[in-house]
C-alpha cells in the first residue's frame, strides 16, 4: 500500500533527509511512502514547475492514501500546495490523513498575526474579514475532509520543540493508515 | 450548467451581496452559480461547521465547474478552504477556473510579510524555508491545476481599487466557463 507524503517539508533546508525519515517510518509499518522530492526534476528546466506538478499528480494517482502535514506554514494556516493535494485526494476518494504539530486553534493563531475583534456577532480581523471560530485547528474544509474521508486530524498535546522535524504525530498517522489499509508491519522481520 | 463559486468572499462583511452579484453574472451568461452561503445553515448548531462542509460538498458534486477566487487572503497566498475545494474539483475531473485580483508574483508577495534572501541557491524566508520562485502567482499546484484541468489563472493587469469587490476578472472566468461548457447566454432575452 502506498502513501503520498504531502507537506511543506519539501521547503525545509533538509527536505531530502526529512523525506527519507518519513519513507523509512512508512516502511516500518509495511507501507510505501511516496515523497515528492523522489521525483527526478531538473529545476533549471523552463517547465520545472509544471514537471513538479505532473510528478506529484502521478504519485497521488498511484497512492492509496495521503498523509498531509498541515502544520501552519508562512501564516496562521496550512501550506496551500498541501491543502490542494488533500482536496485532490479526497476528490479521488482516497484515504485522507493529516497532522498538525501546532495544537493551537485557528482563531488563536490568527491573533498572533493581526488584530482580531468581535463585530456584529462575528469574529473579524483588521480588514473586517471573518475569522473562522468553530474551535478547529484550521479551515473547516480540511478538518472535516479528514473526519469524513479518513481519520481525524492528529495534533500533539503540546507543540514539540522542533515543529518541523518531530515526527511523532506523523507516525501516529502512519500507524492509523496501516491499520485502515491492512498493511503488514515490517518491524517483526528486522 | 452549474458553477461552484469558491472563495473567501464568504468571509466579507457583505458576503451575501457579493454572492448575489456573482450568481447574477453567471445567469447573464446562461450559467447557474452555486454559492456556499445559499445553503441554509444554522450557525448556532453544535455541528455548524460540519453542516457547512457537507453543504459545500453537495454543491461541488452538483456543479460542472468551479470558479475559485484565489486573491491572497490573510497572508501571501490564497484562502485554504478555496484551495481545498479547487483540489477536490480537480480530483473529481471537473472544469477548473480561477482568478486572483492581485497580479503580483508569489515571491514578491512573501517579501511584504517577511525577510527573504538567497541562500545556497535557494530563495528562503526568515525561517529558512524555501520560497517558491517560479514566476507564478501562487503555489504551483494550484496554478498548474488550472492550466491542465481548465483555464489559466485570470489576473488583472493591475490590482483593482477594491480587491474584494471588483468582479472584472471573475466575469472573464464566467465567460470562459460558458464557452467551455457551451452555455447559452441569457443577455439577449433580457
Amino acid at each position: 500500500m502506498k502513501i503520498y507524503l504531502a507537506g511543506p517539508d519539501v521547503f525545509l533546508p533538509d527536505a531530502v533527509e526529512i523525506g527519507r525519515r518519513k519513507v523509512e517510518l512508512c516502511r516500518s509499518y509495511g507501507l510505501t511512502g511516496l515523497y515528492p522530492l523522489d521525483n527526478a526534476i531538473d529545476l533549471s528546466a523552463r517547465d520545472a514547475s509544471l514537471d513538479i506538478f505532473k510528478g506529484n499528480g502521478a504519485m497521488m494517482i498511484e497512492a492509496d492514501a495521503i498523509i498531509a502535514n498541515l502544520t501552519p506554514f508562512r501564516g496562521p494556516g496550512a501550506d496551500a500546495g498541501t491543502v490542494y493535494e488533500l482536496g485532490y485526494m479526497a476528490g479521488h476518494g482516497k484515504l485522507c490523513l493529516g497532522y498538525c504539530n501546532d495544537p493551537t486553534l485557528y482563531a488563536d493563531r490568527v491573533r498572533k498575526f493581526t488584530t482580531v475583534e468581535q463585530q456584529d456577532g462575528r469574529l473579524v480581523d483588521v480588514d473586517g474579514l471573518t475569522v473562522e471560530d468553530f474551535g478547529l485547528s484550521d479551515n473547516l474544509m480540511m478538518i472535516h475532509a479528514l473526519d469524513l474521508h479518513g481519520c481525524t486530524l492528529v495534533t500533539p498535546p503540546q507543540a514539540p520543540a522542533d515543529l518541523w522535524h518531530d515526527l511523532t504525530a506523523f507516525e501516529t498517522c502512519v500507524r492509523m493508515a496501516a491499520e485502515r489499509l491492512g498493511a503488514a508491519p515490517a518491524r517483526a522481520s528486522r
